[in-house]
């Protein structure tokens, strides 16, 4: 009888890498589990999850066996640890392996979004650079001021890179860290007053969700850009929009939404925003590390080893 | 009289500026000289030039009294430096002022490029996102092996970026340079073997036409991505087109062309290149000091200073 699990979306690559390890049962999301027979459920020990659906006390619960949860992302949002808690269910992430990828995406957002290179690219291609010159003037980047809304490990990886174009860097976190000399900032709204860039790099779930609220997007004033890679739950999405339709804010830089992939379609109509379909993690080398995490704590569960990640 | 005459096609900013500062004469390029009448000719001492029309012997000779080209840009090979000098006439840049802006653009081009970020988000606001799901997984790009070719002032700054996203850097100069370990190769054809992206960053003119050669090229292989900000003649463009189409390289990310705006229509069909309209150091704030840098130069000469940027 095996004993894991595997839940959500994977590549062809990771699927085949987990079966190799683990011989789990296969299904596509969480909704697909009470579809399992009872024996099977019962023989389930470690579940490895993806994905952005819910994963949840029901869920839990049809798995009377379960003791780990091991999540594919950094993020974990998706699962309710409180429920996985309550139940002695460990449940694991795949932390570090992805801020890399995740932080190029983030820098890489904030000099498309403030260069307009979209639009650029859009002028050399369309046959205007022949037909009207030099592309409009934009932006100077670097020296500009930078602030980080969430000082984690990605956070820090994003500053550690704008400070490489003499960004001036501000923060907002929890509690002061020790920095090179980067400006801490206790309240959102400061921070954003503070600054022409905002990046986003919170924690996902309920403790974030609206955190960066109409007030600090409106505090970040007509040249502002947002950029976030973390989770379109941390930003007030109508208020964005609304600000990004108004002119309060210049644009935005966005790897994350609410419903992905069925986004709003406001953002459509907007030439002020470069609009990436979370990809941030998404190369191949990551990916495999990130896999291999997952895979290894399920690995160290069923071998009575300490888990190399965990979350709870 | 006035002893100034300005040469190309300026920002309506700065050429009110230069009117304001110098009372030019006023044409909009170096084939215009000679519709001047003799005694406006006669009076010219300095020419404030801009753009990539040729500006050459036959043009300094229409000016017997010309004693200084005050170039606008650091690169300054649509003018004749071998004839000026030999006429005893001085030449002027604007260096330095624009180092950020093109370190900034090759970056945000190197990662665009190795991100496929153009490919992203039209997989985003096609629908494919929806109907597809995930952006097919690219590649990770920090840590990586990046070769600079050329560590003048700007190939550093581009250095300096590309090592805060812990790249490898590799460098081609004419002699070895005082770095923070970065790795040094004589010939370029070894940089491009030791690494996986080349960033072009070499002065214009005769002496580097054609140096990113088709063996440099090749010898990138197949995970390779150019990216040039320098000028379209540093690189073999038949030869990078050709390796473009035939996969012998992974993509490029251009910002520089040969005849511009009239590029090679080959480019438009390739969707493994990210096209820029030559928009380096095309910023307000960089503008404004490669104009005020500019009219500097002349005012310093005019007023029997030293030159602030000379180049012979």
């Amino acid at each position: 009888m095996t004993a894991t699990l595997m839940i959500g979306p994977y590549s062809e690559t990771d699927r085949d890498a987990m079966i190799e390890a683990l011989d789990p049962v296969v299904v596509s999301g969480p909704g697909d589990v009470a579809g399992l027979d009872d024996a099977t459920r019962a023989g389930i020990r470690a579940v490895a999850f993806k994905g952005h659906s819910a994963f949840g006390a029901d869920e839990m619960d049809l798995l009377p066996n379960l003791a780990l949860i091991a999540n594919y992302g950094v993020g974990y949002d998706a699962i309710d640890v409180t429920a996985a808690s309550a139940r002695g269910i460990k449940v694991t992430n795949t932390p570090d392996v992805l801020n890399d990828d995740v932080a190029d995406l983030a820098v890489a957002l904030l000099l498309m979004t403030g260069r307009e290179m979209e639009h650029a690219s859009a002028w050399a291609r369309s046959g205007e650079w022949q037909a009207k010159g030099e592309y409009p003037l934009n932006r100077k980047v670097s020296g500009g001021k930078a602030g980080i809304v969430g000082l984690g490990r990605i956070g820090r990886e994003i500053a550690d890179r704008l400070a490489a174009f003499k960004m001036d860097i501000h923060y907002f976190a929890r509690s002061e860290k020790d920095t090179p000399g980067w400006t801490y900032h206790s309240d959102p709204v400061s921070l954003a007053e503070a600054v022409d860039y905002l990046v986003v790099a919170l924690v996902g779930g309920k403790d974030t969700e609206k955190f960066v609220s109409n007030k600090v997007i409106e505090a970040l004033g007509p040249r502002g850009i947002v950029v976030n890679i973390s989770r379109g739950t941390t930003v007030d999405e109508a208020a964005l929009l609304d600000a990004l339709e108004a002119g309060k804010i210049a644009g935005a830089g966005l790897d994350v939404f609410l419903n992905e992939p069925n986004i709003d379609p406001r953002f459509y109509a907007l030439d002020n925003v470069v609009i990436q379909p979370h990809q941030g993690s998404g190369t191949h080398e990551t990916r495999a590390e990130m896999a291999a995490l997952q895979r290894n704590n399920v690995l160290a569960f069923l071998q009575d080893q300490p888990l190399l990640t965990p979350v709870n």
